[in-house]
């Protein structure tokens, strides 16, 4: 159960990245859709490793096969199986992993967990998993064309973009290669990430998302409330370490006096501290939230560890690795958002 | 779906504040866990309005009656069925709501969602829902009785502990009202919402959790990570904005040199920025997460608001309400933790 | 998960039959049925001990409490939690099986499964829970209200219905205390069944299930054939031995130019040995199904059996208890039918 | 949901037989299992067309490639991906079908189910599904090494083995073309499927299975009784119309005097009616069962149909199909019943 997300439309994915392919079955995908297929190329190409500068040299084609699920351009209601083939693992960067532990990472709970570790590379925790994740989410968009999802760099270390969602162009998000929509605060941001990656070390950062056009009534009273949903969504992306939405962590500081959303007559609120979702189940105003991603482990730096046997050694990253992930996690985070208001949509509609 | 939690340790509940009772099921508790029963009424006190001068002054006895599953006071393996009747109810103080949405509430969502509303309290919204938590999580502490969990009261508004978990003594947490360690921050604490209750208004506040204890392995790669599970589990708790474990929103700020924990030979790690959890699975390290809540949306003020017809008028609230829902909530941030951590455990059993 | 049924309309349930109730959950009813209670208790009553002189004569009331999820007669699309106590216990007909395995039952297994027992009754396996699923069909019933189900004893030990379904008048079913619309053949079923009684002794018999005006398109194609989840709820029930649907085990023995459902223009087909079902998936054709039960184990004649320590011994059936458990499940294998039919039923209705 | 079974192990499917590949994913799968890759590729080979003069001459290789989850010859515990390329389709054997609904096929149900078909072949309707399962389950074996699964075909037509599975010897079930131990019966039963190819016509037939060495304990208590998940999995199998374990349908006629199975005081019992299971929980003996298989719908011979206009005409099959397709189903049935019991095994792990 642990490599499926979704109850109706239900994503289950596979792939290890120096394997010979990563992929998925997506299950309960609806008949019908006619399917944009260069536009979920186009989604995959924004999360591509070797895209600009700033993120890992590394350089896979990452195109989609589909197998199944899917005729004369149209998905059938049956299941679209899909794969990517891994063609550039150059496993040889790994090999010095073989017996090591990287500092941060997964190699020390994975073998403790399994008894086993396949070294080259993360295993499953690499984040080549997410390009799976990127063509369920460009199928969700195609089915799902009213709703709006668009996510940001929102913030690259202390760099920090001070506007609200509401004050920013959305549509100018991919008019920089760190994604972030104020051309001043993004420039700020490359020349740091270039500055880290001199260094040899990584730097966290913040995405916000925002869901607009959504219908009220989406999301479950209680176990399956729908920030509830996306917050267990985003926690899966590797790196992240908080989600916080509406008024978030800040909204701990308010008087209620203060945070009430007030009703205008249709039903929407003159503010939307809220985020978009009232008692877990959406208000028919924007939803929003914030995502937190720690700094990459592996660095270009010498650091300490041990191997299997408790030995202390020193070791030094010499895969190609992003100096900050976040640039390349924004079409993640709107993929997995994709995927959730999907699954919680077709709910919705079971029941109406 | 949306009313259970867990997969191999799963509570199903049921229950709306003003109906006859609230309850639930426990499916997949092992057998022969002899149960501590006055352990689990002391759990459910520890959340029971009534409980001091900074709660609602509801009183409900909260009781609970055992329906099935237990054997001469040991779990039998099969479902646990069990309910706390609703005694107390004061449906009067709601009739003025009929037709009204309150402000921040699920009111409004609820009708949209379902057509129809149980407008006496919150429906499945209530806060008493998670009486069912408690006795589902006191349960699970049981049986995991080497892994300790403890929550507090890290902030109440501005007010906040500025040490780490690791500085604080955590048995001396439920030494005052407001459930905060340190006493001289607790006093600030108590004032603090004191003097919002007099203002008939509500204030919002942060839970820090710690589990420590915890075997190395537990949680699942992908979709399951542990972290994720207890984010989710978290943000199901009425009022709850935001998440984070580990550095948490911090670490986005952080760099990679900075953040990563750097291994001690025999697998601990000097630091613990990871918060307990690497690639999702436990590493053996302390858990530790914070949980935001915004203030509780039902003030003693006047608020402008809608009824379902689009009318604009004035409400205020007549219920007891808390200020600060906070100092009650410690409870079941442990709670569904150890939900959590049970059925995370219950997986890994499977596997080795 | 082992106490679940469905995924859209799912029931959980809990409870032995020498506990104070049984009772369960029913998550994801709809909002807006108005219930008919009386309807409800009608089918109960169809199911229920002491009803003829066939059936065991413990008499229990049966009587429904709804916990939630219904206000003011309408369900509100959260859970509904329902008990029915256990008044009429007689567990000291139960203190001689306290360390004994009753031949045939699951004395034995549960105990070797669990390591605890309940030794009053059977516990989980008791027949009692089936009530349980009585309530929750009923109520899918109510859902389904064009969708008519019907089933029947079609046989009683070698005595059997020799018309097909389709020559039957379904609306004879209750006009006796077997549940066989063919008053001849009920006869005898019941002079069969009194002259086992009469000997301490118990016979099987199989029940016929009929499921009219179900819309096309219900079932999922691979491992949710809507025949297979039926299949399965069928298989659930105590002392169910078999299952076999349209053609059956007979089917086996024919040709394929025999067995082929040719078309009208319209889409219905000449024949119906598919049994309403092609490729899992439902075409609007009359579904029928045959449940076959084995008789009940507990006999009232002696019989060699075993201790928990393997000392062979002699016991002797005291409890009150049916001759033929065949009338009394004609109500389960309905409630079942109507459980699974609403789930498949949901389950489309998100899709299109 | 539809397209996944199992739960701790859990095998979910994509595929049509006319597309580019079926394949699967095994999630749960536990780590450190050797696999004998071979054998995986011999059970493969006893599904497989063109095997013999009683099957399809299709000739598809059914070559499986691995893609994730095995390391070095061993599983890793994360999901094993594979694929099977269809190499052999023959597309242009379908193109009559366009517009066609073939009779007792899903042709009808899939086009008023989703709206759209893929017309090439039976879609997720085609047995070509099965060598995904036929992966999964030569895994599941591999892992359940002390477990023994048998199956064989026990009667083609009216033809039938009239011996207990007790006398028959079972390593003699591949001595033979059709799968059935007893070789005199077996020639009968070629003979029969060689007349009725040579007639154009198909035939219908049985299969028994036989698990072996199951410890105590598998199987819960009511919703997911050992006996149902088998016969839900075999239910699942296309052309199947009935399942029943232990006395099955013939148990309905006996009383129960006859029929309870005595124990021994090592708590095996002296005779078997049971089938392995009590309760739905397995007791250590042999569990046995069969599974009824309708005769093959597409015929040889001209049938009279309609297309999805309503206009009526005739058809005549020319894809290459088997007269008889119990041989071929034989190691399914053991392929999907080494899955149900892997799926067990391990929820019954986690418990103890």
């Amino acid at each position: 159960m642990s490599n499926s997300i979704g109850n109706l439309y239900k994503l289950t994915t596979f792939g290890e990245s120096h394997g010979p392919a990563i992929g998925g079955i997506i299950d309960g995908c609806p008949a019908g859709i006619e399917l944009d297929f260069d536009e979920i190329q186009r989604e995959l190409n924004r999360r591509k490793p070797g895209q600009s500068k700033i993120t890992t040299q590394r350089n896979e084609p990452d195109t989609v096969e589909y197998l199944s699920g899917i005729f004369e351009g149209k998905t059938t209601g049956t299941p679209i199986g899909f794969q990517i083939k891994n063609t550039n693992q150059h496993s040889k960067d790994y090999t010095h992993n073989i017996d090591v532990y990287r500092p941060s990472h997964a190699d020390y709970t994975y073998d403790k967990k399994y008894g086993i570790r396949d070294y080259r590379g993360g295993g499953r925790s690499s984040a080549r998993e997410t390009a799976n994740w990127i063509v369920a989410g460009a199928i969700a968009k195609q089915y799902l064309k009213d709703i709006k999802i668009n996510a940001f760099t929102s913030s690259v270390g202390e760099i920090s973009i001070s506007k609200t969602f509401q004050e920013i162009d959305l549509s100018k998000i991919e008019n920089n290669i760190v994604r972030c929509p104020d051309e001043h605060i993004a420039n700020l941001m490359i020349k740091k990430i270039e500055k880290i990656k001199k260094e040899g070390d990584t730097i966290g950062g913040v995405i916000t998302c925002v869901i607009q056009n959504v219908p009220v009534g989406l999301g479950e009273p209680v176990f399956d409330k729908l920030h509830a949903a996306l917050g267990k969504a985003m926690l899966s992306i590797n790196a992240v370490k908080g989600f916080e939405y509406g008024s978030g962590f800040n909204g701990s500081t308010m008087k209620g006096s203060e945070h009430n959303d007030i009703f205008n007559a249709d039903g929407s609120t003159k503010t939307n501290l809220s985020g978009g979702i009232q008692g877990g189940i959406s208000n028919g105003m924007d939803i929003y939230f914030k995502v937190a991603f720690k700094p990459v482990a592996t660095l270009m730096q010498k650091q300490q560890t041990i191997d299997s046997e408790g030995n202390i050694l020193e070791m030094q990253g010499k895969g190609r690795h992003d100096p900050c992930v976040v640039p390349r996690a924004v079409p993640i985070v709107e993929a997995l958002s994709a995927i959730v208001m999907v699954d919680f949509y077709l709910q919705q509609r079971s029941r109406v």
